[in-house]
C-alpha cells in the first residue's frame, strides 16, 4: 500500500534514463496516486516521467495532476506534441483543460487536433458552462438492438481500453435516437443464451437529461436513480453523450463549496484557495462586503432619524445588537431550512402557504420564549434605568424580529427560484443585511410606541 | 417515457386484482420510478402492487419508497412476512430501516429474520453511526487469485442477481485477507485469454477505508480515486464490505445539508423539513438560537460599561449595526474560504501561519478601503455632529474589526479540525457573536482612544 519511492528517487531515475524502473514506477499504482506520488515535479519532470507510460494509462495518469500542472505542461512541450496528446485525452477532460490554457496557445493547438478529436472539441466547447453539454463525454458504448448477447460481450471487451464505462451499453438506431440500454451485469447474466438479441434484454425505460439542463439537476438525478452513467440527450431524443458517476461527484463538491462561498457572500474560487492570487481574492471578497457596507447605510440613515427616542431612553442601545442578531440568526435558519428543501426537491413553489404557516408558527413559539428571557434580562442589565413598562419593548420587538427573520428567510429563497435564480444566493448576507435594517426600524418603532 | 398509470388506475387493478396490470406495472419502468408513481398510495396499497414483483425487483422498488413508508409497512404487516423480506432487503439499506423502526417491532422481528442474515445485521447494527462499517454492504464479489477469467465471468454471471455491484470483483485469501483487485472491464477484455488465473491480472495497490473511518473520509476517497466502489478493511487488512458509489452520492447530499445548517446554527434535520414534526423544529433551532441569545448578553453588558461615551458622542450609535455586521461579514468570508479549504483538503493545519498571513494582507486591503468610505460616510451622515478628526473613528475601527473577522473566521476552524471536531461548526453563528462582542469592544474603545 505504500510506495517505496521518493521525488529524490524519481529524479535519480530521470538523470540515469532507467527507463525499467519508470515504467514500473507508472504502472505498479493507481493512476490517481502515481499523480501524487509525482507532486513536486516540475512540469518537464512530470511530463518525462509519463512518457514511460502507454496510452491510455499516460492520459489516466495526467488527468489526475492538479490542474494547474496540466496546463504549464500543455503550455510548455512541442506543440505538435501537445495537440496529439490533446487528442488522446477524454473528451469531457480535454474540454476543460482548453478552456484553462492561454487562447493564444489554443488557437495554435487546434489545428493540430487530429480532425475528428478537433470537431469534437468544437462541439462540447460551443455549451454553455454548467449544463449537462459541457459535462458530458461522447465517449460511450453503443450497439445496434439486433446485436446478439455473445458479439456484444466480444464489442465491449474489444472497446474497454477506449470507453470510461463499458457497463451500459446504449442501443440506438442509426440516427442516433436512443431506444434502451443493456448493462454490463445483464449481458453477463445472459451470457448462458449468447444468441439473444440485445433488443429482448435492453431496459425501454430510461432517466435521461437534456443537453441544455442545469449540472446540478444531473446530479440530482444520477443520486436519486442510482445510476452509474446517465445519457445525455437532445430534442429529438437523439444520444448525444454520457455523464459518468465520478463526474456528477466532482459536480457535487464543487457545487456545495460554490454554495457556501455564495453564503458568505462571495464569489466562487475557481483555483484552490492558496493558488488563488491575493488580489483576486481580495476582489472577490471586496465587490460584496462593499455592497453590503453601502446596504448598511440605511440602518445608519433609521438610527440618525431616531436620535431623539435614543437619547431620551439610553437604555434602548444596550439591545440594539441583540435584537439585531436575534432577528438575523432566526432568518438564517429559516433560509438555510427551506434552500436544503428546496434542492432536495422536498418542497415546491406551490408549498409556500404551508411554509410561511410552518414559520410563522416556529417564529411565534421562538419569539415568545426568546420575548420572556428577554424581558427579564432587561430588568437585570439595567435595573435603575428600566421599568416594568418599559422593559416591554424587548419581548414585542423580539417577537416582531424573529417573525421578520422567518417570513423573509423562508419567502426570499423561494421568490429567487421562481425568478429563475440559485436560492443559495438568498442565505445568509441578504437576510442578514435586510434583518439589520428591519430589526432596527422595528425596536424604534415600538420603543416610540411603548415609551 | 411517461407512464399511462394513475393512482386510480392502480387502485383499479387492485380492486379487480389485475395480476397481470400490476405485475406490467412493477416492470416496465425503472424501480424509483415505480415508487414515484405509486406515491400517493396507502401503506397498504404499496404493499399489495408490490406482491406482484419478484425478488430482486420487489426489494429495489421498495427501496426507493419514502423512509417513512418502508417504516409504516414494516409495522404493519404480518411479523413473519416482514422478518422474510428485511432478510431479503441489501445489508446497507436494512440496517438504516430497521434503526428507524420501534424497538419494539424490531426485538419481535429479529429471532424471525433467517440466523444469516440475523447475524449480519447485527453485526452492522454495533457500527457506531457515520462510520464506514455503518455504510457499508456486506455482499460484494469475492474471488481466489487461482480462479481464471472464464470461471469468473461465469461466477459473476451466476451471482449479477444478488449483488449491488459485479463490476469489482475483490480478490481474497480463506481469511478473507484483500490481495486485489479486478474489473469486469479487465475480465471482458481478457476473454481471448479464458484461462488467465486472475491473479494475473489482478491490481494490487488498492485505495481502501478503514472499517471505523468517517464517512465524509471516504466520500473523499471514493471522489478523488473516480471509483465505483471502496473496500472496508480491518486492522489486519481483512475485507469486511464495500460502499457503492451510489450511497458515497447520498452521503454526500446528506453532509451538504448537514454542513449548510450548523452554518446557521441548528440541529441537522433527520427527516425532510415537512415531515418533521413542529415542536422538534422548533426545538432543534430554539437550542442554539437561546444559547447564542444569552451569548449576546455580553455585548449588552459591554455597551452599558460604555453608556458614558455613547451619550456623549450620540452619532457613534448610528454606526453599531455597520461596525459589527461589516466584521461579522468579513470573518464570515474567511470562515467559508478555510472551511472549505480544509474540506478539499487544499489547506493543511501546518499551513495556519500562510492562512494566516494571507488573511492579514486581505483584512488590511479590505479594512484599508471600506475604512476610507467609512470616514467619508461618517462626513456625510452626520455633518452637524462630526467633526474630520472625530470621524477617525470609524477607519481605524472599521480595520481592526475587519482584521479580527479576517484572523477568528480563519483559525478558528482550523482550532476545531485540531481539536478533532467537524470546522464547519466553527462557521457563521459562533463567529458572527464573537464579532458582535468583539466588535462592539474595540468600537468603544477606539472612541475613547480619539475622542
Amino acid at each position: 500500500m505504500t510506495n517505496p519511492l521518493y521525488l529524490p528517487e524519481l529524479r535519480g531515475m530521470l538523470a540515469e534514463n532507467d527507463a525499467q524502473g519508470l515504467r514500473e514506477f507508472c504502472t505498479a499504482l493507481h493512476p490517481a496516486r502515481t499523480a501524487e506520488f509525482m507532486d513536486g515535479l516540475t512540469a518537464d519532470e512530470s511530463w518525462r516521467v509519463l512518457q514511460h507510460a502507454e496510452l491510455p494509462l499516460k492520459a489516466e495518469i495526467f488527468c489526475f495532476f492538479p490542474e494547474e500542472l496540466q496546463v504549464e505542461i500543455l503550455e510548455a512541450i512541442d506543440r505538435d506534441e501537445a495537440a496529439r496528446f490533446v487528442g488522446d485525452l477524454p473528451p469531457d477532460d480535454r474540454v476543460d483543460l482548453l478552456n484553462e490554457i492561454k487562447p493564444k496557445i489554443v488557437a495554435e493547438l487546434m489545428p493540430l487536433v487530429p480532425v475528428e478529436e478537433r470537431r469534437d472539441i468544437q462541439r462540447l466547447r460551443a455549451y454553455p458552462e454548467d449544463t449537462a453539454g459541457a459535462e458530458m463525454t461522447t465517449e460511450f458504448a453503443r450497439l445496434g438492438e439486433d446485436c446478439t448477447v455473445s458479439k456484444a460481450l466480444e464489442e465491449i471487451g474489444r472497446q474497454a481500453e477506449e470507453l470510461e464505462t463499458i457497463y451500459y451499453i446504449y442501443v440506438v438506431d442509426n440516427e442516433d435516437h436512443l431506444h434502451g440500454l443493456v448493462s454490463a451485469r445483464q449481458l453477463l447474466s445472459a451470457m448462458g443464451n449468447p444468441e439473444t438479441p440485445i433488443g429482448q434484454l435492453m431496459e425501454r425505460d430510461l432517466v435521461t437529461v437534456h443537453v441544455d439542463d442545469d449540472r446540478e439537476e444531473v446530479a440530482q438525478k444520477v443520486a436519486r436513480y442510482d445510476l452509474l452513467a446517465i445519457p445525455v440527450v437532445d430534442d429529438e431524443h437523439r444520444m448525444l453523450g454520457i455523464i459518468t458517476h465520478d463526474d456528477v461527484l466532482d459536480v457535487m463538491v464543487e457545487e456545495a463549496a460554490e454554495d457556501a462561498y455564495r453564503a458568505a457572500a462571495m464569489e466562487p474560487l475557481q483555483e484552490s484557495y492558496l493558488g488563488t492570487p491575493l488580489m483576486a481574492l481580495t476582489w472577490k471578497r471586496g465587490v460584496w462586503l462593499t455592497i453590503l457596507f453601502f446596504a448598511a447605510q440605511l440602518t445608519v440613515w433609521v438610527l440618525r432619524e431616531g436620535q431623539g427616542t435614543l437619547a431620551s431612553v439610553p437604555w434602548l442601545v444596550f439591545f440594539l445588537p441583540l435584537v439585531i442578531s436575534t432577528g438575523g440568526n432566526s432568518g438564517s435558519q429559516s433560509a438555510a431550512l427551506v434552500i436544503t428543501a428546496l434542492t432536495a426537491g422536498e418542497i415546491h413553489l406551490g408549498d409556500w402557504w404551508r411554509v410561511v404557516r410552518r414559520e410563522l408558527a416556529m417564529g411565534f413559539l421562538l419569539g415568545g420564549f426568546l420575548g420572556v428571557c428577554g424581558y427579564f434580562c432587561a430588568l437585570v442589565a439595567a435595573p435603575d434605568q428600566v421599568s416594568p413598562t418599559a422593559a416591554l419593548v424587548l419581548p414585542i420587538t423580539l417577537v416582531l424580529v424573529i417573525l421578520w427573520g422567518t417570513l423573509a428567510g423562508s419567502l426570499l429563497p423561494m421568490l429567487f427560484r421562481r425568478l429563475g435564480w440559485d436560492p443559495a444566493l438568498m442565505s445568509n448576507p441578504f437576510v442578514a443585511g435586510l434583518n439589520d435594517l428591519v430589526g432596527t426600524v422595528i425596536y424604534l418603532n415600538v420603543a416610540m410606541a411603548v415609551l
